[in-house]
């Protein structure tokens, strides 16, 4: 089987490698140093390097890495006027990379997440569990009290319908950190010494309406699926907000899975997250989005996209006029961030001609 | 502090005992030397014994253990003709220790469970976890990635609105169980050898919405919040179904919990379960289950109960009406059961006077 490789003395296929159809991509500002702990796992794989800020510095990348590196003259050149919905000082310049790639499937991790190790002391091959979890369907329909029943070893338990075993496609996998958890800046400066040690060995699928903080730390999607939703948003420089760029991705990403029929896991894979941001700095970021939120919530909780929006772009555009109808009247920002969800749109069809047709009919 | 132990060197109280507020209901048809291995986690507490089966037989329970039991006869003494709603032949006649208890809590097990073991070869304290769990919020509006937030070492993570961090009462916690996994008799059939050896370190809620399968093996509740939803149905002995008592009490608990804002958890602790039921026989139970839940499933999805429902009692009582109008045009039985969930309540009140004010009002 191509593309695949066999445990010595099985004969079973183990996880396929997928190295000509996904691309790993990487925001960063500095030298990717942290490439040398992955190189095991990632040299297979094209990597699209996203590089944020000053555009004139210099990201070394480690020997024998195959990667394209784009900078902020990169990203205007490309889109022209449309790179104003790329943003320029925050890891949500990011989504560039979704946009640009060409391949099914995306991995993007932080330049600050390193290899994690399992509890019997073994390097975790975060890459190889997210490929596991696209691959495998998901089940968002019903819960399963055993976790992932597609898992070696677990099944669906009695009482779950058999109409619902066959799942949904899985667009999403959300994996999770080891030491430094996702906290926002408040509970930062609460628990400044809380670390993650809890090793949960579980993939779980996300209930269809039920939304999710989605971190874009260690993320893998399907991108024929689900790829024109994954837009980071407008974060950093010249904007009234940062580190909210996944989480928004996270809330239209979610709403739309959960139209198309399209599943959500979250759980495994770990890596291990090495260092905590400045709270601090991040609590500027971050306030606001800490009380928008309680209104952006309820928003995606409530929003219903009509039955005729059959593919990704359509959801999204319809998602866009939404923001900015209904949330427009908390801050002008709303507004902004709704045109430029329609931009991102037209710079991904224009540059993935076959954009329209994406989306669920694409489902393997 | 009254009822918690304090671990030695710890000005810390670990979780509280709750012996004056909990019983454990235990269904069987034989000696109970089962309590044996869980005498030390087990002998604080007062135990209802509900024999099923032949009532002339003598069950022994082993010596020092507080009990009461009811037979057959008894169930025909204390409810007259209301005896109806309980099931014979079937683990469903459980169901009649939640009616008789008094306390505020109720833990019920099987006689073929057993004390598991955590990873790290410790003997697992179920009933503490199960307390740990009622005793600790829910968060049913929203995800939490990093599982139980309330946990020590955990927290909710970035994303996670703060209004909703207060969470929700838990009203449920449901327990898993290494080696024998709770399959259907297809499933057992297909996979007779498959055993469950993964430890999940996890505690999640199931999110308001999404309905699970709830296994009466390993399973304890707030009987003040939820207990007169906690009817096992009509099944057994004169019934056209068997095993699907837990599923429906399940699914009528989760639509409550859900309309009433109560948390349900699912996952630690995980007891032994020691021996797979005969597949054959079940098969003869559930095979109209398994293809009745197809349509129960979806009528539990769509059912939404009236606002002025505050009380389990009410929003128990709408739901035998939709069970006897919806469900039954798949079969008479459905009819059956609607009038003896109405029963079984006013059943209920009648054992427990407060009844009717029971319900989220009695939240702590």
């Amino acid at each position: 089987m191509a593309g695949t490789v066999t445990v010595p003395g099985s004969s079973k296929p183990s996880t396929p490698l997928l190295k000509d159809e996904l691309d790993i991509v990487i925001p960063t500002i500095r030298n990717l140093d942290f490439l040398e702990m992955w190189r095991p796992f990632f040299q297979p794989y094209h990597l699209i390097i996203v590089q944020d800020g000053d555009p004139t510095k210099t990201i070394k990348v480690p020997e024998g890495f195959d990667y394209e590196l784009y900078n902020r003259n990169d990203i205007n050149r490309i889109l022209g006027p449309k790179a104003s919905c790329i943003s320029f000082k925050d890891s949500a310049c990011r989504c560039f990379g979704y946009m640009v790639s060409k391949k099914k499937y995306i991995y993007t991790i932080d330049d600050d997440c390193f290899v994690a190790k399992d509890p019997s002391g073994k390097d975790i091959n975060a890459l190889e569990q997210h490929i596991k979890n696209l691959l495998s369907p998901s089940t968002p329909f019903f819960f399963n009290t055993l976790y992932d029943p597609y898992r070696e070893g677990a099944d669906f338990v009695r009482g779950y319908p058999f109409s619902l075993r066959e799942g949904a496609h899985t667009a999403v996998s959300h994996g999770l950190w080891l030491n430094i958890p996702d906290y926002d800046a408040p509970t930062q400066l609460v628990k400044p010494k809380e670390r993650n040690e809890r090793y949960v060995d579980a993939v779980m699928t996300i209930p269809k309406g039920t939304l999710f903080p989605m971190c874009g730390m260690n993320l893998a999607f399907d991108r024929d699926l689900i790829g024109p939703a994954m837009y980071f948003g407008l974060m950093g420089d010249g904007q009234p907000i940062g580190r909210y760029d996944d989480m928004w991705a996270g809330w239209c990403v979610k709403v739309i899975c959960d139209h198309l029929s399209l599943g959500v896991k979250t759980g495994l894979p770990y890596i291990w997250h090495s260092k905590a941001s400045n709270p601090f700095v991040n609590l500027k970021k971050e306030y606001k989005g800490i009380f928008w939120q309680e209104d952006i919530i309820p928003f995606f909780q409530n929003v219903t996209i009509p039955k005729d929006c059959d593919t990704v772009q359509k959801c999204y555009i319809y998602l866009s006029g939404q923001v900015k109808e209904k949330l427009g009247k908390i801050d002008p920002y709303f507004a902004k961030l709704g045109d430029a969800m329609v931009t991102w749109i037209e710079a991904w069809d224009e540059l993935n001609p076959a954009g329209p047709a994406a989306g669920k009919d694409k489902a393997k």
